[in-house]
């Protein structure tokens, strides 16, 4: 593993014209509400409407001209899906996204929009691979994994690092955790930067294997339960682990009822859209899991994208 | 009427250590739908969520020591309201908030979050203009219209004044009318900044009061039809029609659809959160009733406040 400061600051320069460099919020009330400084970095507003921008379209640039005419894939019905395709429409390269036959039709226009060809599959697991794994036989396509691959992690990374060249002195910075490609960026870009900055990752009780994993120090997967907070289902990757070991100082989990709240809140007090998975950091203030009195705290608000016909507080009424 | 510029800039300083300095936020998919450079002023950042926080503080803070400690009165349910009390309680003066037995509980909880007294009326134009006499008369309290009161006109001036200030070579200049507040404090800022600035106002076609006065060449009222742009179904005030007529280039019209579609644009293409009487002057583009091709457009985003149960999509559905 290579992944460094260094290459995290080698992505911002490749991929800074093709990404917001989103707005910094503050918000009286929630700092009132917390008794902290609150920091929050609106990957909402990236490009895509999630930082998985960044990462795609570093995945994407870093490949080499021949490499990269075959094209790139990945299985990801969600953001990373999006926004590989496009990246791919960027450098005129063909996008290969495998995507569930159940995928919600928004998602799904999000990906032809970008120009990338959708291949359907079963939506299982399995089927994805395997799905994917014809595709790359076919086409010469290079896989571009949603958090697995480095020049991913190290284009997630670029995030806090923006966050924390503008705002200095954080004590604590925090985000969620699905398959760890967001946290692996963020925890070297961080502790680079501040070297005595504590790291928190944020996962849904319903999702909690890298909490398990973490305590356990070695991967456990757990089978998937329902969370309103679709991007963190997945299981977290063996190379993200060993960084996350290494520099996370812990994991909490939080609740389906908190997660709900703290996006509720977040939309009525700072009056901007952010998706469940967005929410889970505030959600552990919601539930008191971490004591955040007088500190400055950094909490990357990760996306966006909702179904504004299926907010969670209509589907529980 | 004295209102000019000089009185908008010294608005500005006094009020400036209360409020929030609010962000320009662009969309470079909403320019690519549109075909122009689109500003948008997002006071739905604002404190109380909404520009009126302008006008109120600057109102409150204008009045001399002995006048201000006697309090202050208005009849208004909505942003006014809730700027007022909040006002108030920066300078730790009475408010007295007279608002109809039926408002909504979340306009009340505002109000009441500020510490401000809420007297109930019937709810009719005749109860409310009654009910806030007599309190005057009771407390000594100084009206603060939400919209005919100079001072609060020169404070609603300063969103203008702040976007021209950072974003040069505006050539048009979009905000929704309903009483006219904005509109005069918008009108000579921009007018000022920027001579050769056109200004079009934008009103619901059910509240078009504005449209027709500005027609006619008189203040004409209208019956109030429903509208989802509940901020928007004021009659014009007198002295606000007077500087309307002098300073505006058109008002037009939309529809309730236009208005809904718009509002849903806002919300999912630049992930913040709008109210419907927000979204106005963007409903002139959907329904195509404004030429803005290769223009830089500013527009005032005014507000953020919508109750996330009763969203205008959720209720056609």
């Amino acid at each position: 593993m290579s992944l460094d400061f260094a290459s995290i600051r080698t992505a911002h320069d490749r991929i800074r014209a093709h990404i917001n460099r989103t707005p910094v919020l503050t918000s009286s009330r929630l700092d009132a509400a917390s008794g902290a400084s609150l920091f929050f970095k609106c990957e909402n507003f990236q490009k895509i409407g999630a930082f998985k921008a960044r990462g795609a379209t570093n995945a994407v640039f870093s490949l080499d001209d021949a490499t990269a005419r075959r094209g790139v894939a990945t299985h990801s019905s969600g953001n990373h899906g999006a926004a590989l395709a496009r990246a791919a429409k960027l450098r005129s390269i063909p996008a290969y996204i495998v995507m569930p036959s159940n995928s919600a039709k928004v998602k799904v226009r999000a990906v032809e929009g970008c120009g990338a060809r959708i291949v359907f599959c079963e939506p299982t697991e399995a089927a994805r691979e395997t799905t994917c794994a014809d595709v790359i036989a076919k086409t010469g396509a290079t896989l571009i994994h949603s958090f697995e691959n480095e020049d991913v992690m190290a284009g997630q990374g670029t995030a806090a690092d923006e966050l924390l060249e503008g705002i200095p002195d954080v004590d604590l910075l925090m985000c969620p955790i699905g398959g760890g490609g967001l946290l692996c960026g963020t925890a070297i870009a961080a502790k680079w930067m501040q070297p005595k900055i504590k790291l928190i990752a944020v996962e849904p009780a319903n999702a909690d294997d890298a909490a398990q994993s973490f305590r356990a120090g070695r991967v456990i997967r757990t089978e998937k339960k329902f969370t309103i907070a679709d991007g963190l289902r997945t299981n977290i990757g063996a190379p993200n682990f060993a960084i996350i070991q290494r520099y996370m100082d812990d994991i909490v989990t939080v609740s389906e009822d908190a997660i709900i709240s703290a996006m509720r809140t977040i939309w009525e007090t700072m009056k901007i859209i952010v998706e469940p998975s967005a929410a889970v950091p505030y959600a552990a203030f919601v539930e008191s899991k971490i004591d955040i009195g007088g500190k400055r705290v950094g909490i990357i608000l990760t996306g966006g994208n909702v179904d504004l016909d299926a907010l969670p507080w209509m589907e529980t009424r």
